[in-house]
């Protein structure tokens, strides 16, 4: 008789956008000429760079025809790809890296979910709190044993490692998603520092580098001295070109990560080579466009969109004197409600038919917090930070 | 301090390819004017059918634009995806199945290995011999306990299972890789009572299924009656249509599938929707025009010119007087060498400077045993015949 994996029984069933899908619905059954605006949305809205485009469509070209055809490629991705991406880290990181130590796949949630088949079930996982459901899962399905580390107000929702903290795998994500909070590289080193006197691994989740403005805050984890031997990046083009229904990351993982001898990298290769088996060679013909000079500056286009956005929203805050997370660097602005989550999902739904995200659905530190993201268009941003304006003018003349 | 998955260090190098590889290079060192002819390919070497490359055009130009840009798309694909192969079903096999049964993802490789997730490690995994390396690197991963059922010249590489097998967890693959032998319906349906009997799963690999010709062979395990209760199959466009570096596949996991009371479909849209985030929605497109008239019309010309090959291989073998299955319903050829499978390899190598691929590699019982494939141009299996023929004639001369 076979058995299932029962750690899948211990998993939650998240009801946050569901939750949030259902209560918008039900507002505009009881209000049809509601306009409402989503500012809920993770996911992008600009289409792809044209140098982007250009490259699907020849390498779709190259496919119907035997003298350009592509099978089976590489595992772990293309060279030409590798190349650029080596490149893009040099140019934008000042981080060197072997082409070797990066994987090309169909994105960042692919790999930090396998990521865990690297390690034993007994481990003690480490996840900041809020965060990106992803990895609570994963390790709940290995049945591996989870810590917390709390973000909150007082540090800026940038945890950082006390002499109590325990953790063989750390998540972090920075710009982190819910909080658009960026770690510095000092708190950076912090964290590295933790991990190679634990013997612990990070994971470190980059997915949002390329919305980082300010020079000083690190792109990559690799900008910190002794990360090459503790940590591994993941990386996505879904925020830096568009790519969420495109699909395509890459991971690096560094030779330098040995545990008792054993190279981590050697290990993801063998699983990569064993369960999968590569990203469309059409896929990687458009990826490397986002790495040439004209393709990089399409999608900086997009990305500056999505910032003004964000500084639109910041800056309503600011305003109305709201504390927040975010709103520079990141696409994401995380702000104080000063209630209850959903009972703000509820006041802003209500008063300025404006959806976000209450932070709750992050996990327990984001309750009292809300989400909102700068991926809707422009116009829809301005029109729904107005609304909240008055909304908020409305209440102060009200107490 | 952080403790690695230690079932990695029991998983053997695969030195096959890689043998192959250096036993070629060294012949032609040796021998620089040979005109080697590699039959040991498992990579499909037609372009993909022109409907296809529209297709992927068309969608890859609709990223482009705002109005027809797509973000992220349900991790299990795409309604449009899931409804044409369906249909496919209904169709080419005569099953009815539901939409939500279907799963598209990025290839079979990745379900099959990612499959394992369902399952507790407490398992006995039944594996034919010979067979396609990921089941077995799959479960090592795990530290799942592996049995072999062997495959024979007296059962025609065609196992069952009688009254001393055991499996909890039952890999068939049919069409057959490495062997080209297709179960009958009622050999299927003598596994499918072994399941249900037992309360054991089947993971069906049906890659090759578009190359079955014989009406009264199943294209799908979901012909045989009861099969719906105990089996999840795999397919993929790879050998369908050409997909091998365009990267789709989808994996039917039948809602009837209920293990104490728990639902092995709810279970695998938990993982999917946790470690996975859908195929790209080009991709999509381009395998949706796979399944139109005209574009399966296209992908069946390629799948016809791999077959003629097959033909022409299987009948030289048959003036020779070489036992062997596949060549029909198959894009391989298994035969028997009559000698060590390396030593086979050597000879056809130095005597008619053709490549294949010895059976030893896919499993103990693969000795004496040797791979020839479909998939290379017409004109260079018509050559490699020629000579093979030609060097058995030698070798019958000198005898």
């Amino acid at each position: 008789m076979v058995k299932l994996n029962s750690n899948y029984g211990n998993l939650k069933e998240s009801y946050l956008f569901a939750g949030i899908a259902r209560r918008i619905r039900e507002y505009k059954e009881a209000n049809p000429s509601a306009d409402i605006i989503r500012l809920s949305i993770g996911d992008v809205t600009r289409p792809l760079a044209p140098q982007v485009v250009n490259a699907l469509q020849k390498a779709s070209q190259e496919m119907g025809s035997a003298e350009t055809f592509r099978g089976y490629g590489d595992e772990q991705g293309y060279g030409f790809l590798q190349e650029a991406i080596r490149n893009y880290y040099k140019t934008q990181a000042g981080v060197e890296l072997e082409a070797s130590e990066i994987f090309i796949s169909d994105g960042a949630k692919s790999d930090l979910g396998n990521f865990t088949d690297m390690f034993d079930t007994d481990n003690t996982v480490l996840i900041p709190d809020p965060v990106y459901p992803v990895y609570v899962d994963s390790n709940i399905m290995n049945g591996r044993k989870i810590v917390f580390i709390e973000g909150n107000e007082a540090n800026g929702f940038l945890p950082l490692p006390d002499e109590n903290t325990k953790g063989d795998i750390i998540y972090l994500c920075s710009p982190n998603n819910p909080t658009g909070a960026v770690y510095t590289k000092e708190q950076l080193k912090v964290w590295v520092d933790f991990a190679i006197k634990n013997g612990s691994v990070i994971l470190f989740d980059a997915a949002y580098e390329a919305f980082i403005t300010d020079p000083n805050l690190p792109r990559s984890i690799f900008e910190v001295e002794g990360a090459k031997s503790c940590a591994v990046e993941f990386c996505s083009l879904s925020k830096t070109a568009g790519f969420t229904g495109t699909r395509c990351g890459y991971t690096v993982v560094p030779k330098g990560i040995q545990i008792n001898g054993v190279s981590l990298n050697k290990m993801w290769l063998r699983r990569q080579t064993t369960k999968f088996n590569g990203t469309a060679y059409i896929i990687q013909r458009g990826a490397e466009a986002v790495f040439t000079p004209e393709g990089y500056a399409g999608c900086l286009e997009n990305i500056n969109y999505y910032r003004e956005n964000a500084k639109i929203i910041a800056s309503t805050l600011d305003r109305i004197g709201i504390w927040y997370t975010g709103g520079v660097n990141s696409p994401y602005i995380w702000l104080k409600c000063g209630m209850d989550s959903w009972d703000f999902f509820d006041l802003l739904l209500k008063e300025a038919n404006v959806a976000g995200t209450p932070g709750s659905g992050f996990g327990k530190c984001g309750e009292g917090y809300f989400r909102l993201t700068a991926f809707n268009t422009r116009e829809k941003t301005l029109e729904a930070m107005a609304r909240i304006e008055k909304v908020f003018a409305n209440l102060k003349k009200s107490n």
